[in-house]
């Protein structure tokens, strides 16, 4: 071990750059981007904006309180807002060359020098990684990131002694707190991790600290074991899905970029932008593929929904990735509704694009894709099946990837859909009320894990009312799902099948999902959802709608004088029953309506199952979740097969009051085969006819198939055939 | 009566013109916009709209179907779509010289003129004025408006003998059923009735008959007790407010302005648009300062919250009023948003200007307004208290008119709030998804009358669970509400203050209003309602807050494990009771958070109360009703005294994670005094001392008063004052 520290020292031992600023931007840089500013729109509207922010506090005393509030209170707010004001003020002293910037930070910092020595852990701190300055070590690692660019921007400005009473006052604590006393935090493959190294290693460079640059590089063992490089290689599949999913991506990419630009500068043998095949570049795209056509990040695991490509963190990585790996087209449509750009040369290069470009797509290249998960990329994956375009685009997103570390759901083979920008099927996300003290301190809130990370919450089969893996993050994070076939090449016919083996002891959970453009445009998803066991079990399949209910196709009893919970743990006693069916043999239809376009479940019943309409709201009192329908289709069987078709269609305007195409086209599905080795399913719809098959079996490409139905035989090569009216669908 | 109906008939007896077209546009003026389309891209955009749309139907065989569907269904969107269809390529005939697009129009009516003389009533007609082409005759007036139009724009392309067929055969029989079998109806004074003048009177003029015009002006007994200048006479109070509501002046603005405008060629000594000092013109402002910042109609009574000024009824008013009244800035604001014109004079000219202005504003010029209702100005009337502007405006709508016709909720004294284009506190509007016939046939829902219009689903005070008026509309009718006082010149401190002592024998309900800014910006809402009895009874005052709960700062117990409806009738069946609480002397705040602001309901709770959490949903089997909360303050007593304060507070950014002024800042609040002369709050504000001083039986704005109260003595003229730490706040 030492001899591997010793190597990776002595490989990487060319002195750290001597000449600040460095971190953030280099001194060079930051001189073009001052004759720039005039010149661009976008870049002169952001100088502008921090610009008034900073002055509003120049020449003013300004707090350094001794930190005593969670998220949301006023010394977690003072702190946060002390860091960003640093940074800012920092950059404004390069690019206007008033000293009154250099002084505002110069104050701050030697503030932090006096109260940083002396703290203890924080009085808010509950979790196992608590903070100094903040109630977690998170924030505490966010604020070396900025406060050290801060620092390296106004270095120059600083008096010897100055900077020896910041670096041992300011830095030195909180590093050492990080490094030594959450040790093995600090080495974690993690986004916590991440911000961590980025934060002592930005300090390393902008205090010249060899050893600091180090651990942030490999462990505070030195061995390459942790430390930013090994996150590199851990968090990240080969494609560059981000294993904690697209919230979290959007929130690790700033220190990543951040941090690999500051590298790129003094260390830029690393070649770190091209390291493991420029997979930074890879986890942008990645992540920006995992938006939805109003620039959110689809939720998967905890994420808040709000979060789009517009935050901070994404203007950072649009506009360093811009610059490193080159003029992608793409990116402009970011940073157009970015609308501001970083003070550096990238962000100075996109501002100059947006200003001569003449027609900027109105949305990101969004195409079909399908990323693997785990650093090998072997540990299942999650695929976006997208038809259509622009407004109209659908998108279905399929999750048999790996747990997702300590943020992971347990929705192995879940689904969500997305359509014209709404929420048709959703994830509920996460149970939080980020920065709001009132809500648990702003904190993950407990019906997070309650609720919100069951399998309930979610749209795949719940078995015996349990979460798989019995909701244990550490039994979750051993599997992950498994892709059997995937088929993107045809836009009229898009499919994808995984199973899940090990989320339930002696049940195998294999899904199968077609999404298809019909000649007419129609768009629908035909759901083939296998359940096998030996024993017999009670399946719950939910459909969490986003919609007004327009229509049943069935009877069903409402709970209309009473209400109670559906059931008593695993994410049941959340649920209020609104409504129950009891069914048999039959093809229940369900439409609902989503701002202008209405959708239809149309299930297929064979012999009997219920129906169940919820509603979250129990046992909440604290009126901690959204109050959210679903749809449960609920079967008891050893082997079942739900076959569920999904609909997009018609059109709903409310202002010029036209309805059209309201009622759902299909009208009979049948299960013509279904066993080991076949699904053979039919619909009908209006006068056509779809037929689905696929081999169970054999996932081979070039694998010739001939089926004898009743009175049909279906020749195939693949793992599947979609005909429609007798032909292959294209 | 004959004598009058005589000289109406004399006065107008000018040969109607034989120049066609005439009705929707003259035959000059459609030559003009013809050289105009080039020229500016919104005409030219509108002209293609309907070229694009009329052309897919040349040459086709189109469906005349024998009406059989409700609203949303095939008969009643085939019908309804043709003659959208036939107006359209009317237009287009004249725009293009085409004479295929005649042909168009020629065929479909000689379709009607075979289709419409064997017509009964429609076989899904279910109200008291059904229709034969539609189930209500409301529909079958519309298609007289724009058949008339269409007829009229190819009129000199027909045969003598297609002429006859076609006035005999399409037009005859609707008018008569609609004049004759359903004469009552066709005179009411209602929006129904204006569609139908409309309609018969367009129709008159197209076909140069002069007893539909005069039946159209004058009523069918052409006495001037019915008819379009009865309507002009009867629906608007002098200012200009549409005793419906604005949902409905919305739809009635259509047939009176396109009638007027068809009226205003063929009689131009009518002066029609200078009728009644404008009246046209009041009505058409007044319904646009109806409207919030996105250009919703504010829910009203029977309203549909989607509906904006961007429907074809805004169109087709905002078009003409810019020709006929005069080019205001405000039309430019609505008619750019709009993105469409009418293919006229008028839209042709507010198309060059949208081509030639650099400027537009963002929000049309939205202002604090108070309305008067009924024909004489004497019946209550309805304010719209605004302060802040642009995407800030906070609008505070408080309704003391009449009852508003058939459409009228039970809501005297009932406020609804908006703020950053947001409902924060709603009016639940209409339970009804129009034309979307699997919801009871686009009809209203008998939820409609069962929940949206009772006093509960409303801001206002409920007396023993009991609506107003005990829900019946022809009680209803005869009463209003009176205001008391109103103060809208500082813009810091608004006031309005109404009663009604009708709503509940033996009950008087008396509400004032202040809408403050404070100096560093803060908006908030002071409520002090009265309720006065001789006898003990239940008072609820209900807020339907619109947000997700941050915050109570009482205990309340929660329906965790059951839930049931708050009551059995009067609309509290459909309410889940999701929580109550029994707060005895103390403040009760209730912080809810609506996209990115926090609001805080602080009530003050002398002696005991009870505070209960609702949500509709219960008794609703069709899920017909939308799930929405409400925080209702009850108390027990003769009288009572509710003293509310609505504070709008700090933001809450999801995407950079910051929430800032998330707590109330209202620290206390005292009634300093309270009976029949005087009502003194005090309310304290962080560091602050708010005092609101109200007399309560003089309101002469020069009325000199001097409260001794125990420590001070206040001085005021006029029905009340402010104090803002001691001085008139400003």
């Amino acid at each position: 071990m030492r001899l591997l520290a010793f190597v990776f020292s002595f490989i990487f031992s060319v002195p750290l750059q001597a000449q600040h600023p460095v971190a953030f931007a280099t001194k060079t840089e930051l001189e073009g981007v001052k004759k720039s500013i005039a010149a661009y729109p976008v870049l002169q509207k952001s100088f502008a904006e921090i610009k008034t922010d900073v002055d509003a506090w120049l020449g003013r005393d300004i707090d350094v309180p001794v930190p005593k509030d969670p998220a949301g209170g006023y010394t977690h707010d003072r702190h946060k807002a002390n860091y960003t004001l640093m940074f800012n003020s920092g950059l404004l002293y390069n690019l206007t060359s008033d000293f009154r910037y250099a002084t505002l930070v110069k104050n701050l910092l030697l503030k932090y020098a006096k109260l940083n020595p002396a703290l203890k852990n924080h009085p808010q701190a509950t979790s196992s990684s608590p903070g100094r300055i903040f109630w977690q070590a998170l924030n505490d690692a966010n604020w070396l990131v900025y406060t050290g660019m801060a620092y390296d921007l106004v270095r120059n400005s600083l008096t010897a002694d100055e900077r020896t009473k910041i670096e041992n006052g300011a830095f030195k604590p909180e590093v050492n707190f990080l490094t030594q006393d959450l040790k093995s935090w600090f080495n974690l493959i993690h986004n916590h991790g991440v911000w961590a190294c980025a934060g002592v290693g930005i300090v390393g460079i902008a205090t010249g600290n060899k050893d600091y640059v180090d651990m942030a590089l490999y462990g505070t063992e030195k061995d390459g074991k942790a430390g930013f490089l090994a996150q590199l290689n851990g968090l990240f599949s080969p494609d560059g899905y981000y294993t904690e999913g697209p919230y979290y991506i959007r929130y690790a990419i700033l220190p990543f970029y951040i941090f690999a630009n500051a590298l790129n500068n003094v260390k830029p043998e690393l070649k770190i932008f091209q390291y493991r095949n420029s997979i930074l570049k890879k986890a942008l795209e990645a992540g920006l593929q995992q938006t939805n056509i109003n620039g959110r990040f689809f939720p998967v695991n905890d994420a808040l929904k709000e979060k789009d490509f517009t935050s901070t963190e994404l203007v950072a990585a649009v506009d360093i990735a811009w610059e490193v790996y080159g003029k992608e087209e793409g990116l402009l449509t970011v940073a157009k509704k970015q609308d501001r750009v970083l003070l550096n040369r990238g962000g100075a290069s996109i501002a100059a694009a947006l200003t001569n470009s003449k027609n900027i797509k109105p949305y990101y290249p969004y195409k079909s894709v399908e990323f693997t998960d785990g650093a090998k990329g072997n540990e299942g994956g999650i695929s976006f099946l997208r038809v259509d375009k622009d407004a109209n685009l659908t998108t279905l997103v399929f999750k048999y990837a790996s747990h997702g570390l300590s943020h992971g759901h347990f929705d192995q083979l879940g689904i969500s859909l997305f359509d014209k920008g709404s929420e048709i099927l959703q994830d509920y996300g996460s149970a939080r009320f980020v920065n709001i003290e009132q809500k648990w301190g702003g904190r993950y809130l407990p019906e997070n894990k309650g609720y919100a990370a069951q399998t309930i919450a979610h749209n795949t089969v719940v078995v015996d009312e349990k979460s798989q893996f019995n909701a244990k993050e550490e039994v979750a994070e051993n599997y992950h799902g498994e892709k059997l076939f995937s088929s993107f090449g045809n836009p009229a016919v898009q499919a994808i099948s995984a199973k899940q083996e090990n989320a339930y002891p002696g049940v195998s959970l294999h899904r199968t999902l077609y999404l298809l453009q019909l000649p007419e445009g129609k768009k629908l998803v035909v759901d083939l959802f296998n359940t096998t066991s030996t024993a017999p079990h009670q399946y719950d399949l939910p459909f969490q709608y986003n919609g007004q209910v327009i229509k049943a196709s069935f009877n069903y009893k409402a709970s209309t004088a009473m209400q109670k919970p559906l059931g008593t743990k695993n994410g049941y006693q959340y649920l209020w029953k609104e409504a129950e069916a009891n069914l048999r043999d039959t093809l229940a239809q369900f439409t609902f309506l989503n701002k202008k376009t209405y959708y239809t479940i149309s299930s297929l019943i064979t012999d009997s199952a219920q129906i169940i309409f919820t509603r979250t709201g129990a046992n909440d009192p604290d009126f901690n979740l959204r109050r959210e329908p679903s749809y449960i289709i609920r079967k008891r069987g050893a082997a079942e097969t739900f076959v569920n078709v999904i609909e997009v269609h018609g059109e709903f305007d409310p202002v010029s009051e036209f309805s059209t195409a309201s009622y759902p086209s299909v009208q009979q599905i049948t299960l013509k085969q279904s066993d080991e080795q076949y699904t053979v399913v039919e619909i009908r719809i209006g006068e056509d006819v779809l037929v689905i098959a696929q081999c169970n079996e054999d996932f081979s490409t070039n694998k010739e198939h001939s089926l004898h139905l009743t009175n049909a035989t279906i020749k195939w090569t693949g793992p599947f055939t979609v005909l429609y009216d007798g032909s292959p669908l294209k």
